[in-house]
């Protein structure tokens, strides 16, 4: 194996065998957890429910009734087919025009109608992934840096850093102000870069935020443009969370601030990042975009697309779906509404044992703080708790430290890619788990802990708790099939 | 102008700034000229006729009439949509296992089942343009080089360069063999790189070659592999045009070479680039693929794949469609014969008023020699003749140059983009250039090549050569929409 690597080192390039692609982490390992053991409600009661996938599955049905309406929207219907040769054959890296116009309209409603995107400055590419990517090799060359608000989405360590060569330097947030992102923890970040020679290019917003599915403010968003704007450097804001916002307050896209407030600074330096793999629940269909307000960035990022274009099969059928204003309409709202009330069945669930999550009003997760169950605070801790979470417990979530979190004791849980029944399954071992009960077991997390310690737990878990599944539909299949290793989550 | 430019090298990236792009060649100037004013049989029968892209538009009755039989292909249908979720859903960036057997099998169909290709080694990327790219960020870091025997496919440059910081070092192919590559042109320039201190990665062949239409015989693809082996650099085959070879010698592919004579040879050295694109004529769909032979490079270029993953929707209708193989077997052949039948009648057409192609028996371009219509053998002479074609005979062919030929005089006359009376009036063009008609006129091109330097011309020309165009049929429409700037052709 050593003889194996050293060979490739020779003839491979770096990328290929430095390991820097970022799926050395738990992140990915709890995916890797789920495919070999996937729950299912009748073949594999006893499996990992995967709760570590940024998935939306609340509105499928919506979707699909629209595509029974409307079968002229795909080339491979009876009514749809005269289009195919034209559609197969389009290969222009700006996109079917009607596709572009669709994607645009849809950005405006996802942003309640407050500000207005131009079409022409819609740029596609591979999934949020690729956009992530194609931004970062406009605005940045090798050796350059960004910063970016921890926690923050595991993949970034590939999208924006792996074949870039860029670096990110993180701002971390704790829990002491609810881990908001202030201008003077930004300013502490770029100024340490600035002493240490690194030169920095630009911040990168996840708004709304994975992993904490809150939203940044007004006045924060103002505060941070200004200092982008003031240090010259570029502002990324990745809003592919954009309609899961559930309640108040209501998302702020910077591009609104753009608009409105701070109509006077240079636009130049400001970026989005948009895809439909999360407000849709599309990830398969690999829509990402970048929008810039900049003339050049726009023109480079429309020339990498090449690498990423979105097949024109499925910018037929978006640009037909999303230009249905009624629908989207209806979507949106209904979407909204599905999400809170899974948040609030969820987030209730955990408040019965005493779990909080950090009050949140978007995404497809919660941040669940575990610290008064870890041995000691520390990462090795939170590794612990986690590794008896995936094998014991068998739900995969993810471990904070693999959002770079700086504060031990978090972890996301994701509650949209999964149905009701599977939910309950969920909250069923979580209560197990930590030991109360709805009604009788008054034992408490805490004292739960102690036991952890015993080494016959897993035998003792393995054969108690999976009582919650017989009574399940046959038809119901909650979790899909096979996600080893996801593109975006 | 000179402002915006400083402005934006001090805040973009090199890539954004440098113009590396490769986009400023007469071969993307030519699309932008047809761009401008799209040949049309009725709206604009002056217009450009688009010689200039490499489509395969021959079957496409054969793909349709597969679709209407098959309503369960796609996820839009009645029939479908019960997969609708599962397939929107997916996301695994091995690709969906169906999807990468069907791949695996019509590779080996379209060698002509004489080799077999592992499913597991099928590797997505965002059609050929991402393949390529792939494979070289896998293989070289930046400043690394790679040979390519030229011409060559004229975005290679961007695909293999802009972003991997590659360098491409051409191999010159001339008309004293036709244009045919040797081990000691390959030897030459690889020693001639070592001396400068150019670290040569491997030597990329694009088989069969664009643009030259040609195939590499077996002992020309041993002596290759055995030079590459033993200097222990990369071969990159690119074999996108695989099932477009039309006429013997029959095509053979590396994986053939290396199953057979080569067996002993280092396969960790050897990759395959592959895509639809051409061979099934859907551009649109983006389905480029990575096969190598080395479990390293199937490794790491899987998980960049994650930046170019093919849509799920598009990947369920061609595993389906790839999968039928009475329907593959049957397509191969009538696409080969259908190429056969139009590369017969348009280099007749040729022939009949003096212009020779490079003989060839694969592609969807001829190689068309028009050296003797050249004012001196020079470049500039080469890009006045260019021009003449494009502004006065209104036919977007790419000049040799733009394929980094080292000779002067030869073009690359696409003809598969089209119907049977746009190929008609395409020649009709070209013979009325020429100067020699059907019968009477005897002027030879020599003779009209005078004629070219009075100012006239333009003039004489645009209100004399488009009657052939009043008998089409009203109902054709041979030229797809608006390809300003092609993602691969």
């Amino acid at each position: 194996m050593g003889f194996e690597n050293e060979k490739n080192n020779s003839i491979l390039s770096k990328l290929a065998t430095n390991e820097e692609h970022g799926e050395n982490s738990p992140y990915f390992d709890g995916w890797k957890a789920y495919d070999n053991d996937p729950f299912h409600p009748l073949k594999n009661p006893n499996g990992v429910i995967q709760m570590g996938l940024a998935e939306n599955q609340l509105c499928f049905d919506l979707i699909k009734e629209w595509i029974k309406r409307n079968p002229n929207a795909s080339i491979c219907t009876t009514e749809g087919i005269k289009s195919f040769r034209a559609i197969a054959n389009f290969q222009d890296y700006h996109g079917l025009p009607e596709f572009r116009r669709a994607i645009a309209k849809f950005m405006e409603k996802t942003r309640g109608g407050r500000v207005t995107f131009d079409p022409e400055r819609v740029v596609m590419a591979g999934g949020a992934t690729g956009a992530n990517e194609t931004i970062i090799f406009c605005l940045a060359d090798a050796g350059d840096a960004f910063l970016v608000p921890s926690p923050y989405y595991p993949a970034f360590n590939r999208d924006l850093r792996w074949r870039t060569g860029v670096q990110l330097i993180p701002i971390p947030c704790d829990s002491s102000n609810n881990f908001q992102i202030t201008t003077k923890a930004v300013k502490e970040a770029y100024e340490n870069a600035q002493k240490s020679n690194i030169k920095v290019k630009g911040l990168i917003l996840t708004n709304p935020s994975n992993p904490l599915g809150t939203t940044l403010d007004r006045d924060t968003l103002k505060s941070l443009l200004t200092f982008t704007n003031q240090h010259n450097i570029h502002l990324v804001c990745d809003e592919i969370y954009a309609a899961t916002v559930f309640s108040t307050p209501q998302f702020v896209s910077i591009a609104e601030i753009l608009n409105d407030e701070m109509s006077h600074c240079n636009k130049d330096l400001v970026h989005i990042v948009y895809s439909l793999s999360k407000d849709m629940g599309l990830p398969g269909f690999r829509i990402g975009i970048v929008y810039s307000f900049n003339d050049a960035v726009v023109n480079c990022a429309r020339k990498m697309s090449s690498f990423g274009l979105v097949s024109t099969q499925t910018q037929h059928l978006l640009a037909e779906m999303l230009s249905d204003e009624k629908f989207v309409a209806n979507f949106l709202a209904e979407s909204s509404k599905r999400l809170a009330k899974r948040h609030k069945h969820f987030t209730n669930g955990l408040e019965e044992v005493g779990i909080k999550c950090l009050r949140s009003n978007a995404g497809l997760f919660c941040w669940m703080d575990l610290r008064p169950l870890l041995e000691e605070s520390t990462f090795d801790a939170e590794m612990s708790l986690w590794r008896v979470i995936i094998n014991d417990v068998k739900l995969n979530v993810s471990p904070g430290s693999s959002f770079d979190c700086q504060e031990p004791g978090f972890f996301r849980v994701c509650f949209a890619n999964m149905d009701d029944e599977t939910v309950d399954i969920a909250l069923a071992r979580i209560r197990r788990f930590v030991g109360v009960k709805k009604s009788g077991d008054e034992s408490t997390a805490m004292e739960k802990k102690q036991q952890w310690k015993k080494s016959n737990l897993r035998l003792s878990f393995s054969k108690r708790m999976f009582d919650e599944s017989v009574n399940l539909s046959p038809l119901s299949s909650p979790i899909p099939h096979s996600p080893l290793v996801r593109a975006r989550t």
